[in-house]
């Protein structure tokens, strides 16, 4: 097994991580890594669900209370969580680095956030909160294999928190909220044929130009909420035709990717899709809420005066909107530019990586004038 | 092992091998039936080459040669063949029939024609000529795994023959010549960013709109040659993009597929796709000549007279173009229209398969006034 060595420099750890491959669906070797690392970490509790590793601070019992005992006089416990897998890889493994910089399959989204998060739960020893580090499986698939969504199903009770945190990259800043996604096949039909006599079928392939040019001419819009500007996409995210090399082919599916403000509910940016493409058969196959910023809620506006940034709209879905579900109120605080986050040349500063460990690490050890969390329910 | 009974009537021997399913690649069990059904045939030696299968008249010794001498007074041998495999099932098995025509995946393309040769091989004990019937694999896919193709290669004395029949679907009727093909793939290169901004990439698939609309507007050429006019094609046989649900894809690679008279060479018809898409990278995967009709080549046109039919152009690439090759002249004759082959609701008309199996044994049985392939070299 490949082993991962908590003491090393936050920039070291970010490329032991890239170095190990962990496309979606294949988490296994990192994970397995991940948890034996914590559990070499004596005031952590660790335990594994799939591929997805949670280590949690284990409370300190109160004088005069029962050993053993689950009360604390931590008043508030806050999730820290990344995702372990990454997107395919595009000629951009093994990691390098100039010094300045981590670059490398998921340096940025999100090995970075990950290894700041475990120098975190292998340094900070004495909280002033209690913590759960959650590192997890299948974040860039579709939600349904998404190793959050399993903890909250299987073992909710490792996911309660006053505020989650997810270490996702937005330039070591905070970014609220995040965009809704909803995912549809587009199927243009057409009629079979033997192509030494195209004219006797109608080429399916041929037809799904007027979708390709429709998605390639489509603007679209920006929402203001909060202050923050959310601004829409829409992407064909695949293109499948083909019966055989000598058929003319009868279907051609475009699958498209469309990221929604957090105003709009799944319900409203499907019959949006719809309206762009009435004539064709348009099958939903995901369509997830966003999360509102939130930044009047105490527990997000603490955490934003403690880091003292300035909080930006997050155009991307994240975790957060899982969190957002569950009632915790999140945000996403993390190394590296989310604008680099799949494509073949991300990278990660190694400056920001270790921005993150030091703030974020002193405010999980500074004590606290009033309790953060006064609105938890 | 299934079981082929070549006594029963052509129309349900057709229906008995439409039953087979034998997409390419999978032809071994309707090889293993139509093998041992010939191995039943005393007057014929029956050979294998990979899912191929070869049955050969045995030469009769003349008077007063001596035992197993290979000379025989039968002066000619025709090659009477048939591809066993069909393209993908499209809802059309298993077969069906009203009684007039037999239905199902390959009645017309081109199970009908190998019930025919298959009759013939049964029935036809005394030929006057001697014939070598070929059943052989891989027709419907790349030229690299047609089972012909690997006969001529491995064992080019089962093809030596003075005329070949390629039984493929041409309406009872002889068509002559055949198109050429070529196929390639079209790249449209783009850009990978996360779909959240799509703006940071360039989508490749968005981009293949402009690929697509111009195969949907293209107009290809008609080519008259020896009075047979020959009618090119270009369709989109194949679109592949997508690299993850969340990534702006950065390639779409449309795969189409030319068929060019047979007065144009492969390097003039891939000249030809180069200057239709002057911008992308065109990769030319197969490029295969057609067969000029020779309708003046004495060994055609002694067939013609003899079966009483006016030729007309083959639009489809068939092996005629591989006999063309070996210096063999050959033509298309076989029940079925061609017009119907690699559709859903494909068929065979059961008066063509009898006036086929008629017709061709009554010629292969009758004696001839002179010489049939006077040009044979």
């Amino acid at each position: 097994m490949i082993s991962l060595d908590l003491t090393a420099d936050v920039a070291t750890l970010t490329r032991d991580l890239v170095d190990i491959p962990s496309e979606s669906g294949d988490e296994a070797r990192i994970a397995d890594a991940v948890e034996a690392a914590l559990q070499g970490c004596a005031h952590l509790a660790v335990e594994r669900v799939g591929n997805s590793v949670v280590a949690r601070t284990v409370p300190r019992a109160p004088a005069g209370s029962r050993a053993g005992g689950t009360r604390t006089d931590r008043h508030e416990r806050v999730v820290v969580a990344g995702h372990l897998d990454t997107v395919p890889a595009a000629g951009n493994l093994p990691s390098t680095t100039d010094g300045d910089r981590v670059h490398g399959l998921g340096a940025c989204d999100m090995k970075g956030g990950v290894a700041v998060a475990l120098r975190l739960a292998a340094t900070v020893t004495a909280p002033v909160r209690d913590i759960t580090y959650v590192f997890y499986e299948c974040e860039e698939v579709e939600g349904d294999r998404n190793g959050l969504r399993r903890i909250a199903a299987e073992r909710p009770d490792l996911l309660e928190a006053g505020l989650a945190i997810l270490m996702e990259p937005s330039d070591a800043g905070i970014e609220a909220g995040c965009q809704g996604v909803l995912t549809a096949d587009i199927t243009v039909r057409g009629e079979r044929a033997h192509t030494a006599r195209p004219w006797k079928g109608v080429n399916a392939a041929h037809r799904a130009a007027r979708v390709l040019q429709r998605l390639a001419d489509h603007t679209a819009e920006r929402v203001v909420i909060d202050g923050l500007e959310y601004r829409e996409s829409l992407s064909a995210v695949a293109v499948r035709a083909g019966v055989a090399g000598n058929v003319v082919p009868d279907e051609c599916v475009v699958t498209v990717n469309h990221r929604f403000a957090p105003s709009r509910s799944p319900a409203e940016a499907e019959a949006y899709i719809r309206s762009l493409f009435p004539e064709y058969a348009v099958d939903v196959t995901e369509a997830v809420p966003g999360a509102l910023p939130g930044l009047g809620r105490e527990a997000v506006a603490s955490l934003v005066r403690a880091l003292a940034v300035t909080p930006r709209p997050k155009l991307g879905w994240t975790d957060v909107a899982r969190f957002a579900g569950l009632g915790t109120p999140a945000v996403n605080y993390g190394p590296g530019d989310p604008a680099l986050a799949h494509t073949a040349g991300e990278y990660v500063p190694v400056a920001q990586l270790r921005e993150c460990e030091t703030r974020l690490g002193d405010w999980l050890t500074a004590p606290t004038p009033a309790p953060v969390f006064d609105d938890r329910t």
